[in-house]
């Protein structure tokens, strides 16, 4: 089996493209969904340095446009990034909550295993700021268990804070320890994200102005502007409601060398599902069904945790980077909060984590979330690094750890520059 | 590259499966969306012979679970049909409005093809009848273009009535002739439907009471019991608002053949993606995009339209049944109608179209109804049909169109018995 490679990316602005009329409510759409699937489709296509004639099939990741947007049945949508040459050709969505791109983009690699389609499209999209956060909030919680979780109030803040607890007492990690462990998360995610042009949490953002770019800021603001969400979690340990797409081109390995693309091999996936309700996870201080997914990844690409020199991970929430972390490998298991307190994965490390800001300071347009990581990733192993560049120079490997729901469904990449 | 056939299959009974209170207007579900993933999921691994041991992946398609069920996040559901053996394997969710399951389906094709997975399930499924007329209205006015259709209040009755006024001016059709056409289609339905055990109107129900068996029967129906919907469409001309789901197992057919399972081979499948908005349609009296979808599917497997003995087709109203067959090729253009005053596509026609009952008599789970087509098709070829019985003997060829959106997303697939 010939393996895929990613030929080109881009990924959009993420932010909150929308203008509310204080006097009214009414809200003015600045950039849909519409727009937001076009962007990131033609700039893909461009920086693969193809045409979109060039394209046989495209996969959409979004996770609840119906909620947000009113608009399920998406997939349509990414014709108008060229209606000429896109009419006709098959086009899926996909959805797996906050995994939905990366969903997207596996199965576009079985599409081109299959034989049945060259160069392939791969889109994540969504738009979240239409609506207000009780809103949000109600989308978000239909991607948890909803007959025990988000239909009896249960928010994603207090499924995750569930296993900041779990973490915290298998660990033995006091409150203080705790809270300042991920409040050093959270400040790194800043410190990186206003360096990325695209960041929703930008230079100019709120986490620039307040130079919140170390623990200590964020610990010293004041309890009005860093509120408790759902202890221990509080609002800086939480993720951005943002809009925003990112996109990939995906080809065959071998046609990919034979055109002298910029060639970053999928060297392996892991796509592993957990049961729904977080009642049946019986370990909640680790991500046992990502452990799974990032086995499978990295047998597949014959690398361990430590050829991983860039990663993007999926930090939803402060506590969830950190499992992340040790999922992957990067910090043995209970020791990432010790190791981000001693000032690891930052761009000078020997494996540098979420250069791009993360979910935490990039942004987290949900169904985006998957496909930027890998755009974020492939710009950085291509030697082209939107943002914080890796300082020991251009990487070769990178892998991606990209969560929907509450460590359910679980997705895992290893990229290799060719 | 092995094709794929298909091993097994099973499809939950279609209906509304709720319990309204009358006085306090409380709706208790009787058979949820996670019973019927389960309920389907286990009948088709049985039905193949296996054990939940042997499957290595799942796609589930469904439409709009979080508006219609508050659940976004759907594949995890699929789990809990063996939770020891499903925990940690691959589950993909994907959507494409009334075609979410074909293009399930087509995934889970490629990820054979891939090489990655030898038996994967695939599930379709939707629950639609926890919510009242008004919000069905609304969460499939979601699956049209938001901004231009279902967000200025246009219903999908009315998107499909604009393609029969179409097709009506286009082939000089009268009303009257039309009226009658559309009513002989929807008879037939009600016919098949009343002899389909699952059949949301089956035997016993409104169309066996009112033995709505001739267009007669139905014409002469009072203004009250069959109202217009969209002009020309009546309630009679529209499908039902159904809960259920429908799987099958897929395997390469080397291995299918090699294990002596009852192999149906996936001799050709057609994807074609249009525009989404209807301005967009140059021409109405067709479904260009299926038209598409056809030749692609025929193709890979060789056949014509001569060729086809079994057709399930998408009558999510009688005029989309029309359309249907003549993007087949099993009427010509502008003849279905005419085709069916005259009496075809009954059991006992050469070639029997919605022998299930179709979309307007077996139920319409709008995501279910891709995988619900294939596995009825997959018991008539296999030699064990549902229902009627294809007339002419065991056949061989069958072929499955499915609709997502109005003629959006169109979904072909070529079945032969081997």
């Amino acid at each position: 089996m010939s393996k895929v490679s990613l030929i080109g990316a881009y990924n959009t602005r993420f932010g909150a493209f929308v203008k509310k009329n204080k006097e009214t409510g009414e809200i003015t759409d600045l950039m849909s969904i519409y727009d937001l699937i076009v962007e990131a489709g033609r700039g893909a296509i461009r920086d693969a340095g193809l045409l979109p004639q060039d394209i046989d099939a495209v996969w959409v990741g979004a996770c609840a446009p119906g909620l947000f947007a009113n608009q399920e049945h998406l997939a349509p949508a990414a014709v108008e990034i060229d209606p000429e040459h896109f009419r006709f050709i098959p086009i899926t969505r996909t959805e797996a909550a906050c995994a939905s791109s990366s969903v997207a983009l596996y199965n576009a690699v079985y599409g081109i295993e299959s034989g049945r389609f060259k160069r392939v499209l791969a889109i994540g999209v969504e738009k979240m700021s239409l609506l207000n956060t009780a809103g949000v909030t109600h989308a978000l919680a239909c991607c948890s268990y909803w007959p025990a979780e988000g239909g009896r109030g249960m928010t994603f803040p207090d499924l995750f804070a569930a296993y900041a607890k779990a973490y915290q007492a298998h660990y033995h990690i006091s409150d203080e320890v705790l809270i300042r462990m991920l409040a050093t998360v959270a400040a790194l995610a800043y410190k990186n994200g206003v360096r990325n042009p695209l960041a929703h949490f930008g230079a100019g953002g709120p986490s620039d102005k307040y130079k919140l770019f170390s623990a200590d800021a964020i610990l010293q603001l004041p309890a009005e502007k860093n509120p408790v969400i759902s202890t221990p979690l509080r609002l800086h340990d939480c993720s951005l409601i943002s809009d925003g797409a990112a996109a990939v081109v995906l080809a065959p390995t071998a046609l990919a060398q034979a055109e002298k693309r910029k060639t970053v091999e999928i060297a392996g996936i892991g796509h592993a599902v957990d049961r729904m309700p977080i009642g049946a996870h019986a370990n909640m201080h680790e991500l046992a069904a990502a452990k799974q997914a990032v086995n499978t990844a990295f047998r597949e690409a014959g690398i361990t945790s430590h050829d991983v020199q860039v990663a993007e991970v999926h930090d939803c929430f402060t506590i969830s980077q950190l499992l992340c972390v040790e999922a992957l490998g990067l910090s043995p298991d209970g020791r990432a909060g010790y190791d981000y307190l001693e000032g690891r994965f930052t761009s000078e490390d020997a494996c540098a984590v979420n250069l791009s800001g993360g979910l935490k300071a990039k942004g987290h347009p949900v169904g985006a979330t998957g496909i930027s990581m890998h755009a974020m990733l492939y710009k950085q192993l291509a030697g082209d690094p939107i943002g914080v560049a890796y300082g020991k120079g251009q990487p070769e490997i990178g892998a991606t750890l990209n969560i929907g729901g509450v460590g359910v469904t679980n997705c895992v990449t290893v990229l290799r520059r060719l």
